[in-house]
């Protein structure tokens, strides 16, 4: 996320100063002004936000103890810590975003397997269980179809010291997410409702605007999000993840900075999210959200098992001249976001087929 | 240009490295990779080029002796020396385009007033003296409307060791740009043809494509630009300046590298001039050259006596959401470009006056 918003900031000549955990990290790759050291804990975001005019993260994973500190010694962070609590625990958020009358999933904190089998008395399984802050093992979500799988769960959450929630198996008819921007000014700017195509709880593909979404339900969907972000006073960008039912929507999660849902806007909308953030966190003006294409469909390039990416990227390359190609200079491991590629066009049947295509030669899986 | 071309590396994924005179040039301000040193001298880039796969340049003023000597120990450099002559001698170019049969003015070399007399005596006063190479006081051409003048260039020259050629002044209606790419494959990808507004021998707007300009005729400059590629061997980009006339196109200037007139294509065309010449000189196939919109229009900002641009570009954003700015870094000197804004939309008259008002409010001419 840092090395696209390295990208934006430099057309706005602003300066864009990194600080990486490691110099092979993606954006330490690339940007001109690298700092080395733990982005999540207390010295190093202290010394490092002593030369900045403003602090902003590309994850939710900076403790809130952290956030405190550099709030109560002055370090201008956007979003601030107030708002990034509910992007960073989702019991916190749900108990918010309820009270602000946003639709949500039912839901509950829980501490014993008690717990889940109440709620699931009421909702019938399988349910979901969310780690409300952290996880364990690389994840956070667990669909569980038993009290017995919930029991695990539960067991392998106290001994990580994970807080869980439970919320019901929502029966959507697909995923949408929505982002909007926030200037500390209070101005907003919200782009359009977006379907996601998420497979083993991965994104693997965004089609812009989401095909055949009712009008009416595009603008309550961006509204709430707009209503979420002067609520929760977001400065920035804020994804809203949600669930599309027969009934309207449902709010899923919450992001608050550039979010993979988004990639579709560095070549499809006027102005891109990075750009975008950037502008919300430095209260410059916002640009226009406004797509350049009627559709722009986007797909996440994933490692597969043959790391050497590049060879094949020639082949797609040659193949769809259309095609943006967003290589972010990680390693190649099998599983993990190494890129994205993106189309735009008209048809978003024929365009999802082409990113599908492309990243699915990527990864190695069609020779 | 090296900053937009890094930042069209940083997309595609490859490893970008810059030589740069200072540490506070315009790509050395945003790069990860930046070597200190003497972009034209042989030493430094010696030096630089063991550790590249490929060596660009975004200036024509490395010596040509300087690419012969990298040639000879079998630097890739790309384009190549026998390309690049014809960007960077003008006397070279002309001998060369018009053994092509492209459309030149009516030009001869001189070294003695004698010669521009006689050739004036052709074609009349003015005649534009050039350097072939170089130039003094920062400038390298002049519009000359009597011998008396001729002389003071022609002197000046002399003693700066400038060779000069005379052209006639072409009669044009407009001002003209295409650029192409070509790989070292042979792979070749046409932009559309663009119109350059040019004030005091300085590029100010460019509109692409250029406005009622005649099909067949904008075919035929890109059939053009396309055989000078294949003919010059150009790899990279090349833009060909052209004057349009009532009868056809006529060749201005040359250059082999990423072009004034073709920053428009980073918000306007599917793939950038940046993006387009990091392909053709890694030889990847090419991206499609496609406009993204039906008019894209760019104005060049240039500095003013006032030099707190930032101040000013904050307004720029607010009164216009759907500009994109882009800003070099650089310290502002009056007459400088230190920019560029872009809009794009269907009324070229509309986009042209938008980008104006942009620009000339960011040099500070209206308050």
């Amino acid at each position: 996320m840092a090395r696209m918003t390295h990208q934006a900031g430099i057309a706005l000549g602003v300066g864009f100063r990194v600080l990486a955990n490691s110099a092979t990290d993606s954006a330490a790759l690339v940007c001109g002004d690298v700092h080395l050291g733990d982005d999540r804990g207390l010295p190093d975001l202290l010394a490092f936000a002593k030369s900045c005019d403003v602090l902003t993260f590309d994850h939710e994973h900076v403790p809130e103890p952290v956030l405190r500190e550099l709030e109560r010694v002055g370090v201008m962070t956007r979003p601030d810590r107030a708002a990034l609590v509910y992007a960073q625990d989702k019991l916190r958020m749900r108990v918010r975003v309820e009270e602000l009358g946003a639709p949500c999933p039912r839901w509950r904190a829980v501490t014993a397997i008690d717990h889940v089998e109440a709620f699931a008395g009421q909702t019938g399984w399988p349910v979901v269980l969310k780690a409300a802050r952290g996880g364990y093992d690389g994840k956070g979500v667990w669909v569980v179809d038993s009290a017995a799988e919930a029991l695990e769960v539960l067991e392998r959450a106290a001994q990580a010291e994970v807080p869980l929630l439970v919320e019901e198996k929502v029966g959507f008819t697909r995923e949408l997410a929505v982002q909007v921007a926030r200037s500390p000014y209070g101005q907003v700017a919200a782009y359009p409702v977006v379907e996601t195509v998420q497979r083993g709880g991965i994104c693997h593909e965004v089609i812009a605007p989401a095909p055949g979404l009712d009008e009416d339900k595009a603008v309550r969907a961006q509204e709430l999000a707009i209503e979420l972000a002067h609520a929760l006073d977001v400065v920035g960008m804020l994804a809203v993840e949600l669930f599309e039912t027969e009934s309207g929507v449902v709010v899923n999660e919450l992001a608050m900075r550039p979010h993979n849902s988004g990639h579709w806007t560095i070549d499809g909308a006027r102005t891109s999210q990075f750009e975008q953030h950037l502008r919300a966190v430095l209260d410059l003006p916002l640009g226009s959200p406004r797509s350049t294409a009627p559709f722009t469909v986007m797909a996440n390039v994933l490692g597969g098992a043959d790391s050497d990416v590049y060879s094949r990227y020639v082949h797609v390359m040659a193949k769809d001249p259309e095609l943006k190609v967003h290589f972010y200079g990680k390693e190649v491991r099998p599983g993990r976001k190494i890129g994205h590629v993106t189309a735009a066009g008209d048809d978003h049947g024929e365009l999802l087929a082409r990113v599908r295509d492309a990243a699915a030669y990527l990864k190695g899986d069609q020779q």
